[in-house]
């Protein structure tokens, strides 16, 4: 999702942070960051190059150059980078130099996510860094299309994500999200597999796939119809409605909303009293609630992510991607 | 469901009101109408003249005097209309008379459905005409009794809001419900079939099977209690509550409640956007959604069918509604 | 469940109150009491008598402990009580004297429920009397606790929980209740079979399973995060959380709410229309809805219980039991 665009007008901005620390006696958290940040000037002047095409350039340029703007990192870079006129080029050089790092994002949660299953933790805590908690993850964003090809890198993309969603339908352990600000894609489709939710009242939740041409995943498809009802959740699912926190909450998709002044404290609080309580009993108590619908969720994980494997490779997806970029449009 | 009787008190009216439209670029609207009236000055008559009958009637006879109050229509009739005197045979008049008027709107609604799952629209809309949504479907009117008898009458019935019912689920685009004024029966079951509903502040909703010796339709005893628990779900199915819009919206049956003066301006406004959002994106997670109870759904609607076609033939259900008539009993 | 601990502190009350009535023409009540009380005073001298013993007598032991002072009753006793000092024997005095007191109410309320399915009543309805509702099933009482050992105690322990929800899970009628004052433990998490819910402002709805290091039943593991969705859900049947009567009716657990002055007066009002309501078509409404997922809820019952089973046998749960009477922790 390159929905972070939405929560910052003017700018775009990708911020990935998930936490993982391991500084409490029977909390653990989670944390691991990368942060990317494409400036609005940037993105101007290869809008423009990409006016000066003659042809259409064909959807693996597109993709390129989708990857282009959105997967730009602040961070140094070994190889020289080419000019910003170089166009093909530099959509080349950054989709490569940006590669793996949503992969490695994945991968090191999900070997956190074995960690804390393991490990004689009560309570594993998911929560961001600084402003945000989570942009979404870009599993559209094919940053590294290499000699395999678009459809390929397609069907990757795919399997990780399923083995990412796998991680958090098989996960032993309550599961709390600790949502510290704006959440986009997958960070909020996921958040029905959770087992308590905590939020600041500046946290906002926003899934805009169908804005993009594609759909849901995170097992949102059954979790949030099963939460609130098909007539609220679509509006989530298939219109793109961002919800406030209290919205949120009132669609039960939030356990509890905090004023921002006292978030942190009132949450860890509450999140340390929890981890006193008998630390089996919990874990069983979780798996006899997941335990009743785990067979249905892997058969849901499993569809999204074949469904978003056809969306990625689709024009209608490409082109929602591209016009995005045109027009900025707002539903 | 007789249930129009309850929203206009004092006077007796069927309007079935469901349009069909294509006007718009890219949305589809359906538009039907079938509008019955009986006044209560007839019902009067006819409620007397049945006291003068020395023996039970039977229920065939009952049923076709049902039918005679709930079906006379006011449009023009080909065949000499019986005086009122001649009870039975007018009974018999009315009933032919109106003879495949319920059953021929279904079968136009799904044929629309039909139509309209094939073209190029994005989105499909319902919607009533006039002050009211639907006074809900009268498949226990029995309108049509000939010489197959009440049982045979009763299956065909049955059979029809099956396959009434089937269209709904097996729907593969958005359905969006505009609930334009009151609405009554299998009008108001059928919603949780919808993917999103939009309600003016007059709408209500109300299916008072139980009153009437009869069970949930439109696969409301899966999809209320999953959209709103079962401790709230009965009240409406089992015990004839009747919801104000703000109402439904808070137990998510309804997606949005707009003030009646600005209702029509804010939801067309919203669905011409939502219809230039990417068709197949949407198609495809619409059908995300409801694959995951597909099956569930046929099976339930195949179990309620069977049972009002029990019902529809039982003492009780027959007893109630003459009671119903006889009492104007309200809960 | 001790937790009639938490709803009155400073004194121990066990308060069994489940009325079975029949006064009524179409209405059917459940009443059927026990009650239970031991003073602080006399859990304080056991308390001490435990510090003094040197080693660690075992889980069999602490059991007999735990029964003693949950278990003291008010009633007389046929056999000579056992000096406070003689505390093993006092146990096991205790344990027998209160034996098979819960299995009896639990066997009461099975045949009730039988004996309603098959009278010619239209409802049923479970309240209880005096200020409280039920302070919970304790199942884990091992009151009887004889040659068998706990093990096999556990175990029939397991059977007739297992029993007694499916009776609920089986019933034929709509199952009412009316909740007049505070409800704890089991009699809490089984309202999600019940098909309507009416409760005065000053009942409260508490199932603390984790704090005591056990583990949801009644079907709440499933019916719980259908009706309100999972993140509210675990903070009941996970987190402890105690939910006043107007929380309980936001998330769904309960239909509707009267003010105490006028909730006798307003439920029994309700309650008598509604019997008048076509007998079978509310049997088979209700059944229609509950027999799409009878199935499922067999089978939950069947986990939840065997869950039970190891949990009672474990470490933790005794050592729950035993924490709870030395810190009286408050979560």
């Amino acid at each position: 999702m390159a929905a972070a665009f939405f929560t910052l007008p003017g700018r775009w901005r990708l911020v990935k942070t998930l936490r993982v620390v391991q500084n409490l006696p029977a909390v653990k958290l989670h944390l691991s960051g990368v942060a990317m940040i494409a400036t609005e000037a940037e993105f101007e002047k290869a809008k423009n190059k990409l006016k000066t095409l003659k042809n259409d350039p064909g959807n693996e340029v597109k993709l390129r150059i989708y990857a282009l703007f959105k997967q730009a990192t602040e961070g140094p870079c070994n190889s020289p980078k080419p000019s910003m006129l170089d166009f093909v080029n530099k959509a080349k050089w950054d989709a490569w130099n940006s590669l793996g790092k949503i992969p490695k994002m994945y991968e090191e949660i999900m070997k956190a996510l074995e960690q804390a299953a393991k490990d004689d933790s009560t309570l594993t805590v998911m929560t961001g860094s600084g402003d945000y908690y989570c942009s979404g993850n870009d599993l559209s964003n094919f940053t590294d299309i290499g000699p395999e090809g678009v459809e390929q890198k397609s069907k990757n993309s795919g399997e990780l994500l399923k083995r990412y969603v796998s991680h958090y339908i098989d996960f032993p352990k309550p599961l709390i999200g600790v949502i510290n600000g704006p959440a986009v894609g997958v960070a909020v489709t996921i958040l029905g597999l959770f087992d308590a939710v905590y939020a600041t009242d500046k946290a906002t939740f926003h899934a805009p796939f169908s804005q993009l041409g594609q759909s849901p995943e995170g097992c949102s498809s059954y979790t949030f119809p099963k939460i609130m009802g098909t007539s609220k959740a679509n509006e989530i699912l298939l219109f793109n409605k961002k919800l406030t926190a209290a919205q949120a909450c009132e669609l039960g998709l939030v356990t509890e909303v905090f004023p921002d002044s006292t978030f942190q404290k009132e949450v860890w609080k509450k999140l340390h009293a929890y981890a006193k309580l008998p630390k089996n009993s919990l874990a069983f108590s979780k798996q006899l609630i997941r335990g009743v619908e785990k067979e249905k969720l892997h058969a849901v994980n499993a569809q999204e992510c074949e469904r978003l494997v056809e969306r990625w490779l689709s024009e209608e997806c490409m082109n929602a991607i591209m016009g995005f970029f045109e027009k900025k449009s707002k539903l």
